[in-house]
C-alpha cells in the first residue's frame, strides 16, 4: 500500500532517473508511471517503477526504473491462453542491475535478498548487466533482480505483458498496488 | 552498393547520433551497425542505419538512425509462415520523423520523396513523431519515413524481423547492402 504522496514522490524520482538516462517521456507518460510495491509497503526495498510504451496482443516494450538497492521480487511468467508465457529481454541503460535466474548458482552473489529468511528468493544464477548489456529470459523461468547503489534504468522488450498472471514465490505478494488517500 | 570507407563512415555517424541520444552501445554493437542503402547507392538520400538488439522467434527490438533528410523507402511486411506479418511500433527518441502510411493523405505533406516521378511512394497519411511520440504500424501496411533536417533516432519494438521478406514498392530496391572493397 502506498499513500498518494508516496506514489507522487516515486513517480517524480522515476521520471528524473529516466530523464538522466536521456529518455524523453510525454507529460501524460510521466504522470502515469506505474509504481509497484507488490503489496508489501516497503517500496524503497522491494518495488519497481514502470513506463509501458506499448502492449499489443504480440509485443510489449517498457522502461523499468529501480531505485538504489531496490529489488523486484522473484517471479515467473507462466503459460497462458496458448502462449508459452512471456519471453523478455532486459537491456541495461544506466546503472547496474544484478539479475538472478535459474541455472548454476553464483558462489558469492553480489546481492542479498531483502528477506534472507523468507524463502522467497530461490534462484541464484547471477547475471550482471551494465549499460549496453542485455539478457533474454525464456518463458516460465524464475527470476528476480536488484539495482546497484546508484539505481538503474532497464529497457524491457517482450511478448505481451499480462502482469496479473505473474506467479511470485512470496505468497504475501499482490501484484496490484493499492493507493490510499493519505 | 557502398565502399568499405562509406560503410565505416556511416557507422561512425550513426554511433555518434545514438551516443548523442544517450544510448549506450557495446563496442561490438558499434562495429556491427547495419547500414542499408537499399541497393540504390544514394545512402544520404535513401537509407537507414540499424542496431538490432534482439530478434527472437517472437520479439524484435532495434534502434533506427536516420541522417538529416534521409528516407527509408516505402515497403510492407507481408504475411509469412503463419504470421500476419511484422507489427512494429516506432518511438521517436531524438529529432523529428515524418512517417507516411496508408490512410487519408495529407493535403500538404511535410516531405517530398527523393524521386517524385518514380511512383515508389504511394501512401501519404502523415504522422509527425517528435521525441516521446510513437505509432504502431499494423502488419502488411505500406509505410515509408523520412527524418527532418537534424536527423532522427527511433526505437522500434516489433514481432520477429525478417527483412529479407519485406516488399518494396520500388522494384529497383535490393534490401541487402553490397559492400565493395574500395
Amino acid at each position: 500500500m502506498l499513500t498518494q504522496e508516496e506514489l507522487s514522490a516515486a513517480r517524480k524520482r522515476a521520471a528524473a532517473a529516466l530523464a538522466e538516462a536521456g529518455i524523453v517521456l510525454t507529460s501524460a507518460e510521466r504522470e502515469a508511471i506505474e509504481v509497484a510495491d507488490f503489496g508489501l509497503s516497503r517500496l524503497d526495498e522491494i518495488g519497481l517503477e514502470l513506463v509501458v510504451y506499448v502492449n499489443t496482443d504480440l509485443v510489449c516494450a517498457k522502461e523499468l526504473v529501480l531505485f538504489p538497492g531496490q529489488t523486484c521480487p522473484e517471479h515467473r511468467h507462466p503459460p497462458a491462453g496458448g502462449s508459452p508465457g512471456k519471453e523478455e529481454t532486459f537491456r541495461c541503460r544506466r546503472g547496474v542491475v544484478y539479475l538472478y535466474t535459474e541455472g548454476d548458482p553464483a558462489p558469492n552473489p553480489a546481492c542479498r535478498p531483502p528477506d534472507p529468511e523468507s524463502g522467497a528468493f530461490t534462484v541464484w544464477h547471477e547475471i550482471e548487466l551494465r549499460p549496453g548489456d542485455q539478457h533474454t529470459i525464456p518463458p516460465n523461468t524464475l527470476h528476480w533482480f536488484r539495482a546497484g547503489s546508484e539505481g538503474a534504468v532497464v529497457s524491457e522488450f517482450s511478448t505481451t505483458s499480462t502482469d496479473e498472471l505473474d506467479v511470485f514465490t512470496d505468497p504475501r505478494i499482490a501484484r496490484e498496488t493499492v493507493v490510499r488517500d493519505s
